[in-house]
């Protein structure tokens, strides 16, 4: 494993803001003010960071022809497979830093 | 939970090198410069990482007295309790991303 590579992979999921754009995701599909509310970053931010998501092919977009427009964002299965991956690391933070 | 102490802990496994760092842990205890080789890191970093897990209680500190001392780093059971969490990161990481 080229540890280079890895850190893309790592920050792709573990980066500032990232892991918690991916748990807003894993509690289902959302639209983009959705998680904007949950974050406190810029709107071009979080755009780039959805834009990385998608051509990592962790989410998609999915467009609803009404008007205006819907826009959401859901996981694809290789994002859904993280699933137990931020699961697990959850139990451990709560187990070790909150008790 | 509070995102922003979220993040600290997130860093703390996955910030840059820190991964690595632990990967190399989860493998057996080992001596500072068995780490080293392993990060196009400087010492100076290596060792603030160090202390910082220890101050985390990821890691432990043994000093063997010999001549000259002897030094290992070895994960705590906290710091034990993240491999279920690495090694799924790892298949994860294999899975979708060297396939």
């Amino acid at each position: 494993m080229d540890p280079f590579k890895f850190q893309a992979d790592n920050r792709l999921l573990f980066g500032r803001w990232n892991y918690i754009i991916m748990k807003e995701l894993l509690s289902g599909p959302k639209r983009y003010s959705d998680i904007k509310r949950t974050l406190p970053i810029t709107g071009t931010a979080l755009t780039d960071r959805l834009r990385l998501f998608e051509a990592e092919n962790l989410i998609m977009r999915r467009l609803y022809p009404e008007m205006p427009i819907r826009v959401e964002y859901a996981l694809t299965d290789k994002g859904e497979a993280l699933r137990p991956i931020v699961e697990a690391f959850e139990r451990w933070i709560s187990h070790y830093n909150e008790g």
